[in-house]
């Protein structure tokens, strides 16, 4: 068990809706040993890889990306969200549709700080349906950057994001995969890794 | 000059109508040895207090408050905007109205994580007029928590938010302060302090 789970099973507050609140420390307030601690484990697995970039997305992403680049020693850049359409030129701009709010919104990243050149490993604080993942993997295929790797916190094994982008190919690693929760318990089951 | 002013005047780029870009480092792509540095000049200047708790807003400031709560030691809650007036009744919300945009946006603080008990260093990356900020300080008030300080990233010296904060008393730390800039030739002065 890594140093997520341990603390989701400590810290973590199962709400009905297959709702699991993580806000007393990773994605409200946040633990900052804690975001030190999962940038090693992201290190470790993918280290060996050419990254010199981390792409992540506003908001609760950047605290989690700038733990891991401490030990990539690489920049971080942050996707904007935007319901406006008023994008200019400057810009790659994914439009993604939420499966949860039923509305559509634009992921948009300055073209200088991303292009051919890049290696990039994506970072998420959470992975569900996986909208927001979709435009960020996108984004970093239209800039003809190559997506080395994509590391979330938690993903909902029950819902469907982690099989699609594993299935298009991507190493996507989750730090806790939860794969069942009871509100009535509280109990949480990780998948074993 | 300190670190942030040394990169200012490195990467940062002047545009008419007193814009100061500073994507490349501080709040699209963002350099964390640079939020590292940051982040031990905040400790210099406030490490005296009894502060034990980090409080930023989205986006933009979350990077820097984690830099700089490695070296406090402390969690970093972060504020949320939400153009939204459905809040319940769990959050402090402050309502800011934009100088720059025209518009109101509230900022929401869960209650869990700001009570009487917090001493709160306030810290974001740009302060002009200073409505993001008003926002925060009048949250921590209506918390009962304690504002320790305020540390800014970069302070519009010739905009008015940072003196209506000092007026109030509150001990107002920015690292750079721009006191004038000009576009044509892409010279920043920067107060002595």
């Amino acid at each position: 068990m890594n140093c997520l789970e341990e603390r989701i099973l400590k810290d973590g507050v199962v709400k009905s809706g297959n709702v699991l609140k993580v806000d007393s420390f990773l994605n409200h307030q946040m633990d900052v040993e804690l975001m030190d601690e999962m940038g090693k484990e992201f290190y470790k697995r993918f280290g060996h890889k050419p990254i010199n970039k981390i792409l992540t997305i506003e908001a609760s992403g950047i605290a989690i990306a700038c733990g891991a680049a401490r030990h990539f020693r690489v920049p971080v850049v942050f996707a904007k969200k935007s319901q406006s359409v008023n994008i200019d030129g400057d810009v790659y701009c994914a439009e993604v549709e939420s499966f949860t709010h039923k509305n559509k919104n634009n992921v948009i990243v300055s073209k200088k700080f991303l292009g051919p050149e890049d290696h990039v490993l994506i970072i998420d604080d959470f992975l569900a349906n996986g909208c927001a993942l979709q435009g960020l993997v996108s984004i970093t295929e239209a800039a003809g950057a190559t997506v080395e790797g994509i590391g979330i916190a938690v993903e909902k094994g029950f819902q469907i994001g982690g099989r699609v982008i594993r299935n298009l190919g991507y190493q996507l690693e989750s730090l806790a995969i939860v794969d069942a929760m009871d509100a009535e318990s509280g109990e949480i089951t990780f998948r074993q890794q």
